[in-house]
């Protein structure tokens, strides 16, 4: 699908200097386009018996609950801290551009659930990495994480190396 | 669909004192009915030839994106102010829980587009009234503004009286 990647919009020195974004909402506001992204992974995870997506907050939402919903799985938010109002559990990690921790409610879902784990971009893996923990920590059965763009030289992958990861698009 | 109400978990003094949070997760953790939900609100808006799908930042993202998938329309994020990369106009809100503003991307969707703002929750209206300001200023034509949760208590729906809004379940 690379020619996905003219759907993506990049800009400059955002969040801040020297980073170069890569802006999916020109892609969303294609409404055929964003169908036929959520289509194609929800082909691949067809009859894998996903039980739930898990999605990092908050772009990370707009794709996994579409899947979620096409696959007739749950969807399981992962948020920042403070945010989820049950009781939860909580990972630390340092991103490019700061620190922060993530948090899953505790009965998110059942032990041995089959697990997607999904987000829009694979950086330095830093928030995924949480993600995964989370997901461990509830004693889940990743069967795979997912992102729409990987940038190579970060080397996120690393990071994630216990798991499948597949991405989208590749810079 | 008031049998929904059971999948909605009450937590009461959160996110403070006095509050008694809905929480949708439990909803979303049931695959089933998660997309019974997306489904009906899709059944509702078909044939309406819906452009785009505007949601707010991060609960509104969940529900928005899988309608817009359904619908093969656009989803358009709204978010908090310095989240979106490209050039935004922003809207001034006040929130039960403090002070904000949204930012909606200036290209989001075309003059005249026949738009869905959704939001998980409407409270006070505060939120959604700076999603509606900011619909406007990109001259999008709402045909309708969509909850999943509606409190009748705090009478938000009064401030969104020029359009027509729709709640799933009311308390």
């Amino acid at each position: 699908m690379s020619d996905l990647k003219q759907y993506i919009r990049n800009i400059p020195d955002f969040p801040k200097k020297g980073i170069l974004f890569r802006d999916i909402t020109t892609l969303l506001s294609n409404g055929r386009k964003f169908k036929e992204v959520v289509d194609k992974l929800a082909k691949r995870y067809a009859g894998k018996d996903i039980d739930a997506v898990v999605a990092v907050e908050s772009r990370g939402f707009i794709f996994g609950s579409a899947l979620a919903y096409k696959l007739g799985a749950a969807f399981v938010p992962v948020r920042k801290k403070g945010k989820l109002p049950f009781k939860t559990l909580s990972a630390a990690y340092t991103l490019e551009y700061g620190k922060d921790s993530l948090e899953v409610h505790e009965d998110a879902f059942k032990p041995g659930a089959r697990i997607l784990l999904i987000d829009d971009l694979l950086a330095t893996g830093g928030t995924l990495g949480a993600g995964v923990e989370l997901v461990k920590k509830l004693k889940g059965n990743i069967q795979e994480i997912v992102f729409i763009i990987e940038l190579l030289d970060l080397k996120g992958r690393e990071k994630l190396k216990d798991f499948p990861v597949y991405s989208l698009i590749k810079y």
